[in-house]
């Protein structure tokens, strides 16, 4: 059992009991022998914090290419550079990433790309939560199609036989514009049976959009809708930057989940999603960093911020998105979209759990302390606990070797741009 | 001397020299005995920061009030806690800001505040180096004009006594809203006499700019200029969110700055800054965070960041306001404005130089370090070198004692709200 003591947690300072991967008991706690013990009393204990929207090993395209319209970083840059890509470069993409969101409070991420066993394998050694889905593309080729859900097949079975309750599988058809209706129909009907998330980009540009509406007379959450691939599925839509007041009813209407990921929008000019409508229709808004070529990291702070500061500006309106708000955003939020028992401290809950120690210049004065955690806040935290063990501690991670992983991370680089 | 020893600089691997305040020499350097050396090799220099529009004993209202009105937050909040503040409370949040400020690699900053001497006493100590202006705000009021014109002068008087280099007088009429005509009559008059900067709020917000306009019939850059308020002066002006394009055109007449402060005009839900056109007509553009009580906080990396994406966002273009331009707004354009030989890592300049350590899991690859720096760093930077002395070594603050501060800074605090 671990204790942590003297924390200050859902506004006082109290003790935290975890057993086994979950909060036993939040109050008092006296101190017995088998616990170990970890001294809160110039901390803070914040649920960790949910990406629930990430390419996590594009850590190795990192600033490769900025400043660039979408489908030119794509095809020069993003895309030759993806066809290297095997499962030991992707392993030690994905391993640099977890240590960066790790060290900026990210306890649990969802995740869409290609390699899983070697994402997997990360995850797994690096103690960190994620929901991983293999990215299905089949351009509306039929070959392409069998292969794409065979590939998503056996990633689900890797995943499942591995049997580490904090890696899950999930569904990963990339979107409405890449992939054919028949290959939606197969994933919603999968994803049923097997009691799957699925995981899609929609809405994210504008020429996306109209590429469906061309094909299909609709725009995307209609054209979706039409054949049923919502219906009673659970579905994280990441962007959704660009949508008609009838796609918000849909989205409403089938209770999906929105990865809003304001800074890839504006970084690859996309636009900026319509959050204030979609607060008053009471849609669960979570949030996303996207991968690391468009934002160009994995601090899930600097997106709270932003969606607390961005939507007041553009809509001239002070009071929207407010600071509790959008930490709820990043937590609760979170969680309720990818199922898990987490994003609270609470009896009972995930023991998914993050240390900031108090004396950092921009938590000063120690009163309002979530405002300054939205407003102030750079992500440097201190201690993290996730699944119940302590994967970080002052700040250094326990489970991995952070220098060895930087060196085989470069190496893993070199290849891809040999 | 002082020899940064086969640091990244400027592109690549040289040395860097410093003698006195200013940088001697960069390239091959031999050591010599008298040297001190910092050994540069896992690291990059950066010119430091320059932040051209705080208000910095704001820290002590970091939190204070968030998601409100302007006005609401001015009159409810942040008014009745100013009147309590004298030099001492106003020392203690300036001292607090100057440690964030350093601990993010900001070396310059630009004030407007009252309570001069406890300001410029902090900024000594700490070794930050400074422009401060008293904030004059005369509402029409001929007694108070008097008074006001009175305390600029001697807080002038007061710094050009302190005979300290780091710390410039300046000027600091509030804005066209809150100063009558003869006292910026007087400013733009005394700022030609003494060679003095003038700071000052410009067009932040529509409520402020139709104020200007029912009382003189123009927007507030034509009503200055209609009396030769900016002829032969160099001017910051803050905040600029809303511009007409006449207006634009007399900024870029008469030369004057902008200090674009993204994050507190968002926050505050003033707008956004016209930058894409201000950037085609070349007016020098500088950041600003504004003080903490609108940002919250004081790390510009946060301003680079933002300003490098929101423009893109905004205005569907990509490609507008690049890493490197980003970058110079907050370096070089800043210096400029202050009209100090610093903002580049050059012999001859001011040796104010930040050192960042690159084994940081998001300046992987190590490649492109200044796109890494500009959209993935957190502002957190390991030395800062400022008027030629090590102010801080390893992330710690070699001139002032951290903890005594936070300390005093909180007693100070509750003096505020008690």
């Amino acid at each position: 059992m671990l204790l942590i003591k003297n924390v200050y947690v859902n506004g006082k300072r109290q003790d935290i009991l975890i057993e086994g991967n979950k909060i036993k008991e939040i109050g008092e706690v006296k101190k017995e022998e088998e616990m170990e013990v970890i001294d809160g009393s110039d901390k803070i204990a914040i649920p960790g914090l949910i990406n629930t929207h990430t390419h996590i090993p594009m850590t190795l395209f990192r600033g490769v290419a900025d400043d660039l319209p979408l489908m030119e970083w794509l095809n020069n840059y993003i895309w030759p550079m993806e066809a290297k890509l095997n499962e030991e470069i992707v392993y030690y993409g994905t391993l640099l990433g977890c240590i960066e969101m790790i060290k900026t409070g990210t306890t649990t991420f969802n995740d869409m790309y290609f390699y899983l066993e070697g994402i997997a394998k990360a995850v797994n050694e690096s103690g960190i939560r994620a929901v991983l889905a293999y990215g299905m593309i089949d351009l509306f080729d039929e070959e392409r199609r069998e292969r794409e859900i065979k590939n998503a097949k056996k990633y689900i079975k890797y995943i499942k036989d591995l049997n580490n309750s904090r890696i899950i599988p999930a569904l990963g058809p990339h979107s409405a514009y890449t992939c054919s209706k028949e290959l939606l129909e197969e994933v919603s009907k999968l994803a049923k049976e097997q009691n799957l998330l699925i995981h899609i980009h929609m809405n994210e540009t504008l020429d996306e959009i109209k590429i469906v509406k061309e094909k299909t007379g609709m725009e995307p959450f209609k054209y979706l809708d039409s054949f049923g691939f919502f219906d009673n599925n659970n579905v994280v839509a990441a962007h959704c930057v660009h949508l008609t007041e009838e796609e918000i009813e849909i989205i409403k209407r089938n209770n999906i989940s929105i990865s809003h990921n304001p800074i890839s929008n504006l970084k690859l000019a996309s636009g900026i999603a319509p959050i204030e409508k979609l607060l008053k229709k009471g849609v669960n808004i979570t949030l996303g960093t996207d991968g690391c070529g468009s934002n160009n990291n994995l601090n899930l702070f600097e997106e709270i911020k932003t969606v607390a500061i961005l939507h007041k500006g553009v809509n001239l309106n002070p009071r929207l998105v407010k600071a509790e708000e959008a930490f709820k955003f990043a937590t609760e939020n979170g969680a309720k979209a990818l199922n898990i028992k987490a994003g609270r401290i609470e009896k009972g809950y995930l023991a998914d759990i993050v240390l900031i120690k108090l004396n950092k210049p921009f938590l000063y004065p120690k009163e309002n302390i979530y405002s300054h955690l939205v407003y102030a806040f750079n992500g440097t935290v201190d201690d993290v606990i996730i699944d119940g063990k302590i994967v970080m501690r002052d700040n250094k991670i326990l489970t991995l070797d952070e220098e060895k992983v930087y060196e085989k991370f470069e190496k893993a680089y070199y290849k891809l741009i040999g």
